[in-house]
């Protein structure tokens, strides 16, 4: 592969891509015709392949890899693994501390911290037998500043934010799955734009250890299958437990079993005036089909509840940004304030200026307002199964840096708006890969009420498996 | 004073007893008459005299806090203080970040631990103008191990934990007020043991920045006056917050005047039948001067909505140490992991064993069991003004040490029974000191809803200017 220029395409198409799925490999690795060290193997080598181009990993810690990798191969050998994935390669986005590599946050002020401390999830990760195999780069401290990653499938586009590392390192199939969080939209849009599945679980599904510092943030997993998403999301849970004070996530031990759903509702949100052409094509073509399943497809203008919902999440980005703004200023704030010429101007205007013009009492309106969102969005029960809408307002845009003379992007790792809302509400979303505009992925997602992750991921696989990949050619400017 | 002999005593009375009280001081800075630098060097020479015997500080930043208390001086001078509390010399308990001193957590693993960071609510207090003098001593890991502090009325008894440092200092007249933190009983009991005043906030009322963990955490404050008590902790959370998705603590700007109520409800929890005679009786006279004031004192026998509360809360404490422990495990696994032999195995037994016994299962039972006690509390609604309980069993016990051949003592540091119930519920409470018991400082504490923390404290306000001060002859064992 020959992809180190700047606008190296990979056309990606929904229907042959098959990235990694490691919980298919075990029963080689049961019969002894593959083994975890070989598995990590054949991910060194896509990575050494991809790496110099996708710029994925901000940490590489191979030699341990390779020890952790071969301890997974004795125990598969004598049939005694810890877990599921016992002797699966992971990425960890460099925002969770680990105990044998630095954890930088994407930022100069945090170069070469080292805490030597592993994250409550990575801890659980290592007890089932995960190889921890590096850290993923993040966006300037998970915000919008973009880090050194490119899109796996054209270069010239972003990976998205914040969890870019992590996304394009399952979409370049270096890996078969990696930790990422959201707090926003960081989680959801990369997997939309790097053909991931992905899982935002309910708000304090996931223990987060020392990262308990904003009210919207949760750990996910992105995979390059929904059996291997759910099984992380899963085996971590199951040992390090939710968020203090929450319950962990529930579901069953091993990935649930595809469910046809009877009635999902289309959430438009603000994005949906800002879905290009093609985007809200490909969207309708998988509602259609959805619809010629036999599953009822709500609109807003047919149930009030809906369209209480939707009026409800006006503002719903600028609302979740506010508050993350302020909740990011206290666990940041000495180190801004200590390294004022290391954080970016774009990074300096969204946490702290908008962190300062909110001010306290600006925050517990926010708080407030946010408790309403919520309210509008409980109220909604369980009328229909699940919530269906586009995870982007399209496939990964062009980002080939700020230009010079002109006004700085906003959003240079793309438009958060579908993504906010699941955080705001604190709602399990799970993106799945089954669209391409222009040869890019671009994902929907499906949400449910909070708890309800296990039964949002079945559908989610039912749709998986039952909608016939879209294709589009690509964009053209509405 | 000599009292350097480990019997030594101080008597306590109640209504002799006066302790430092800033706000009786800006008077004389603002005519130049005082000075903050003086009032500081007036605690300085305290501690120099106090100090060896008491052990409440840990930490003490002389230079430092001259520094501050000089640049206050010169604010009041042109008249231009930054808060109430400019000038305020404060202790914080040694488990709270700050930038200028180590953070040492009691704990022989934590020795030199610096991480150069101001805990939000010690930036809030900078920001005051609040003098920063030192860290106070807490037990290790703020759990059932003792620190070195001693109680100031008798240096054979224990001076409460977890924040022994804090309250100590307070009650031996070094300093007008400390920040101290409870996830139990860890001020109630304290202030009640060392004659302070002292807030227990209601649950993420002040911004604990990098101290989330736990769910029932919070910082406070004690202090030797219910005006330097309202005052710190309103001056903080005007400028921190609270914790990330928590309204901040909701109230006056300057301290709550006093409010009579028209109902109180007696609290009993199963601590009633470990009261000694003594305190029993002190608190009953309290009662009996409360309605002799016309005040209607409500108990479990005459409100089946109380009594039920009572049913509720059998097992509180033993509850809300399980759900702390396994909160405790995630927080400092990795330095359990790292130091087994740098923690006490009483601290072990109550952070390890115990979370391992409860497991992740347990723990998501106990936080349902948590949610059916708040419901029972919350049940009450506004049925009356508050809830008043004594604060601790009685005075502080004696505590020389484990006796070498008998089992260890399990809560060396005092019973906390009466404390935990404020923290289970997340409920505001106010320690009153307002009694004594054979020389030795017990309080009562009053207890609200939610987010009523500046009522509550009017009432306790109120309590402490109407009712006399009641001293008993010390208890016998009942």
């Amino acid at each position: 592969m020959n992809d180190t220029s700047p606008a190296a395409v990979n056309h990606y198409d929904p229907a042959a891509f098959e990235g990694l799925r490691f919980h298919a490999a075990v029963e080689a690795f049961r019969a002894g015709a593959d083994s975890p060290r070989d598995y990590l193997e054949r991910c060194l080598a896509t990575i050494t392949e991809r790496e110099p181009s996708v710029k994925a990993w901000v940490v590489l810690n191979e030699s341990a890899a390779r020890e952790q990798a071969d301890a997974s191969t004795e125990r598969w050998g004598r049939g005694q693994p810890l877990s599921p994935i016992d002797g699966m390669p992971i990425g960890i986005k460099d925002v969770l501390e680990t105990k044998d590599m630095p954890t930088q946050y994407g930022c100069a002020a945090y170069a070469g911290n080292f805490p030597k401390r592993d994250n409550a999830a990575v801890w659980a990760l290592r007890q089932a037998g995960a190889v921890v195999l590096g850290k993923t780069a993040t966006t300037e401290l998970a915000g919008p500043e973009p880090g050194p990653t490119t899109n796996p499938f054209n270069l010239g586009h972003t990976p998205g934010g914040s969890s870019s590392g992590s996304a394009a390192a399952v979409g370049a199939r270096m890996i078969p799955a990696c930790i990422a969080t959201q707090s926003g939209s960081s989680l959801i849009r990369p997997a939309s734009f790097n053909g991931n599945w992905g899982i935002k679980p309910s708000q304090g599904a996931i223990n987060r250890g020392e990262r308990q510092t904003a009210s919207t943030t949760t750990h996910g997993v992105v995979a390059a299958s929904v059996e291997d998403m759910w099984q992380v999301a899963i085996e971590i849970a199951k040992r390090a437990g939710g968020d203090p004070g929450w319950p962990a996530l529930y579901g069953p031990a091993t990935p649930p079993p595809a469910r046809k759903p009877l009635m999902l509702a289309v959430m438009e949100t603000e994005g949906w005036d800002r879905l290009d052409d093609a985007a809200l094509a490909a969207f309708e073509q998988v509602l259609a089909q959805i619809e010629a399943q036999g599953v009822t497809v709500l609109r807003r203008s047919g149930d009030p509840l809906l369209e209480r919902l939707e009026q409800a999440l006006i503002g719903a980005t600028a609302l979740t940004t506010s508050i993350l703004s302020r909740e990011h200023l206290w666990a940041f704030r000495d180190v801004y304030e200590a390294n004022p010429d290391r954080i970016s101007a774009r990074g300096k205007s969204f946490f702290i200026d908008r962190a300062q013009g909110l001010g306290a009492a600006g925050y517990e309106a926010a708080l407030r307002e946010r408790a309403a969102v919520k309210a509008a969005y409980a109220d909604l029960g369980t009328r229909f199964d699940a919530v269906i809408a586009p995870a982007s307002t399209g496939p990964a845009p062009e980002w080939l840096g700020d230009v010079p003379g002109e006004q700085p992007a906003t959003w240079p790792t793309g438009d958060p708006v579908f993504g906010t809302p699941c955080s705001l509400l604190g709602a399990p979303s799970v993106n799945v890969p089954l669209m391409a505009v222009g040869g890019l992925p671009f994902g929907f997602q499906v949400m449910g009420q909070h708890g309800t992750d296990a039964r949002v991921t079945a559908i989610a696989r039912w749709l998986g498996e039952t909608i016939a990949p879209v294709s589009h050619p690509a964009a053209q400017v509405r």
